[in-house]
């Protein structure tokens, strides 16, 4: 970690779009469970989650995972499976971002372009999920790449939605999405991804509900 | 109701930035409470909350809510005040959104303008939160006012948060908020408001965590 503070960002020659860690690939991720001893059904549920190629950092409010696209992907479906599979309600709120490093302001402020890659596969769990979902292409000064456009980026991630089969239909700001779990994350994933082969700053929010006594209709 | 039915939107000759609901003024809410009986919590929790001037819709993942940006804060304070006085940890999950209604494709698309109006005022709770909070000025085709620049007004709306005293950092992708509720709720929606004096379509989602055991240093 000492190169980074000998070689100043601005003198490197690499392509900040290539490392995922400098680009500001990453995810801030809560996770309620509806049950009086949450905290040890917590603790349990995500002591065994592999984390390799991840920087995991826990908060009060969320906690930011930080790693290429495919690991990301790896890594909610494990969490998501994880804690279906205590049999409590849970929700989980997912807040996916590419594009802005930093904090307050990018340290990216747009001129690094879109990072391409390709979209990670899903991994089927045996569990379902509902879920609502935004996607965000943002206009930061200087972007480089397309210009964001909302609507047309939606529509692209919508289509692959529908092929992936979790496409449910549209609510008042968000698209629902059900099926299993890893589908899911998948879609949310996968739009993220595709928009931000054009696009430097993408965000995504997904509000998951599990194991809602409202579902068992659906699932059982 | 009638009326809408018989006046096609595209004949009438109102602006559609005067009417909330026309303009897409709302909140989906999300509020999950850590204890077994979260059912019975929540319900009696929500039982005498105001809704004057709002549409309500709940759903299995998230409650919608449309209406003007101060009945919206009102109802959002009185509905983490009562939550919070459960004393059990409970996390609120907000997401804003203006100038968009609709369903997968806005009704306005672009050339609506954007909606001025007044920053509601916080209402003192008593009751402590920290939050993480986003905030998506959104570039749509035909968008009309000024053209968004996410770093632009993401300053605007954070120098209005230091004026209110909630702004206590930033994190990766969120800006961290802590205080009294009622205030932490007010500083999202008043950035949202402000933002969108300015742009059409505008989100804010901002994730609450109240009565957290790790909070007790801090508020206690």
């Amino acid at each position: 970690m000492m190169l980074t503070s000998t070689t100043p960002r601005s003198t490197r020659t690499t392509d900040p779009t290539t490392d995922p860690l400098t680009f500001g690939v990453g995810v801030r991720v809560t996770a309620a469970v509806m049950a009086d001893d949450y905290a040890a059904i917590l603790t349990r549920a995500l002591a065994d989650l592999d984390t390799t190629g991840l920087v995991v950092d826990t908060g009060d409010v969320s906690t930011y995972v930080g790693g290429a696209e495919a690991d990301l992907l790896r890594h909610l479906t494990d969490l998501a499976q994880a804690l279906a599979a205590t049999e409590h309600h849970v929700t989980l709120t997912v807040h996916l971002s590419r594009g802005c490093p930093g904090e307050v302001a990018c340290d990216l402020p747009g001129g690094a372009g879109p990072r391409a890659g390709d979209v990670p596969s899903p991994r089927t769990t045996g569990r379902w999920a509902a879920a609502e979902w935004a996607l965000y292409p943002l206009a930061d000064q200087g972007t480089s790449g397309v210009e964001p456009d909302h609507m047309r980026d939606i529509y692209a991630a919508i289509d692959h939605a529908r092929e992936l089969g979790t496409f449910r239909g549209s609510e008042h700001f968000v698209t629902r999405l059900e099926g299993d779990v890893g589908d899911v994350l998948a879609t949310a994933v996968a739009g993220w991804v595709l928009v931000g082969r054009r696009v430097q700053h993408v965000t995504s929010h997904l509000t998951l509900s599990l194991n809602s006594p409202s579902h068992a209709a659906v699932t059982r």
